[in-house]
C-alpha cells in the first residue's frame, strides 16, 4: 500500500521520511497546498487538511502540523508558527522573550492520516524544553535554533543532528505512533 | 431586505451598525461562530468566512475581517491579528517595535456580501498610520490604543470618540464602499 505525505515544507518532508525509513516504512511527498483553518487547535487544523488532501488525490494520505507553544505568551505563536516565523522569526521571539526568566516552550507535532471510508485518525508528539537566549545551530529549520529540549544537554535542536532531534522530538514521538499504528493495522 | 451581518466580536457589531445606521441601513448581527482559513489575504479569508455563513444562515449576509498590517515586522500581525491580540496583545507588539525608527503599519480591513444567487462581492478599506510608544487611550478595541493614524492629529484610535474613528478608518472606508453598493443596487 502506497503512503502518500502531503506537505510543502522540505525540512519538515525529510524528517518524516527519515523517522519513517528508520522504521521500515517508505513514503511518497507531495507537495500540494493545502487550506489551513485557524484554530487554537492543531488537532483541528490538520484534521481538516487532511481532509482536503485525501479529496484531491484520492489515496491514503498523511499530513503533518506543528506549533511552538511558549507559556509566557500565551500559546503563541502555537498554530501560527508558520506565519510568525515568515515575519519576525527567530529575532522577533527572542525579541519578545527578552528579560524574562519563564522561557518554557513546548513543540507540539499532530499527524492526520485517511484511508479510505474511515475516519481521520491522529497521532501526536510533545517535546518540552526551553527558549535560548541567541540562536545557535544551522540544523533543523523555522524555530530549532532557539529551542532547547529539556530532554537535552543544553543545545538547541539547531545543534543537533537529525538523527538526535528525531530521537527525542515531538514530530519523532508522533511520527512513531503513527508507525507503531500503522504496523499493527496492515 | 433583511441584511444580517456575522462576527462573534461586539467591538466590531457596534462600529459597522453604527457606521451603517449614519447611512439609514439597519442591519442585524448574528454571532456565529465561522471558520477562518489561514491565508495572507483578507480577502480569501473573509470570502470564505462568507460563503460558510451564507450556507448555515441560508439569507443576504456579510462578514468583516480586518487586520493591522506593521512594514518593519514583514506585515506581521496582519491576518493573524486577533490571534496575536490575545496571546501577546499591544505589550508584545511595543516590544518587538521597541528600537525600531520605522514605526509604518496600516489597518485593513475587508468585507465579503453573498446574496442568494450571486458571487460573493468584497469591499476593502485601508488606513495608514504609525505605530505608537505606548498605548493610550481605552475606546475601540484591539490594537487600536497603539495605532495613530496619519489624517489624524497624533492620537491613537482608541483615545478618539467612535464618530472620529469611524470617519477615517480602514473599518469605515469599507462600510462606506459597501453600502454605495447597496444602494445603488437596492
Amino acid at each position: 500500500m502506497g503512503l502518500t505525505f502531503v506537505t510543502t515544507n522540505m525540512g519538515k518532508a525529510n524528517e518524516v521520511r527519515s523517522l519513517l525509513r528508520a522504521l521500515g516504512i517508505e513514503i511518497d511527498v507531495r507537495a500540494v497546498k493545502l487550506t489551513e483553518i485557524q484554530s487554537d487547535s492543531l488537532e483541528e487544523i490538520s484534521m481538516r487538511s487532511c481532509e482536503e488532501a485525501y479529496g484531491v488525490l484520492g489515496e491514503p494520505v498523511f499530513v503533518e502540523d506543528a506549533g511552538l507553544f511558549i507559556e509566557r505568551l500565551n500559546g503563541f505563536p502555537g498554530p501560527y508558527s508558520s506565519y510568525v516565523y515568515r515575519t519576525i522569526g527567530n529575532a522577533g521571539i527572542l525579541k519578545l522573550m527578552a528579560g524574562e526568566e519563564n522561557r518554557v516552550a513546548y513543540f507540539k507535532s499532530c499527524i492526520a492520516y485517511k484511508l479510505s471510508g474511515k475516519p481521520v485518525k491522529m497521532f501526536s508528539g510533545v517535546c518540552v524544553g526551553r527558549i535560548s537566549h541567541e540562536p545557535r545551530g544551522s540544523g533543523g529549520f523555522g524555530f530549532d535554533p532557539i529551542f532547547m529540549p529539556e530532554e537535552g544537554d543544553g543545545r538547541t535542536f539547531a545543534e543537533m543532528e537529525i538523527e538526535e532531534k528525531n530521537a527525542i522530538s515531538h514530530r519523532g514521538k508522533a511520527v512513531r505512533a503513527f508507525a507503531e499504528w500503522l504496523k499493527l493495522t496492515r
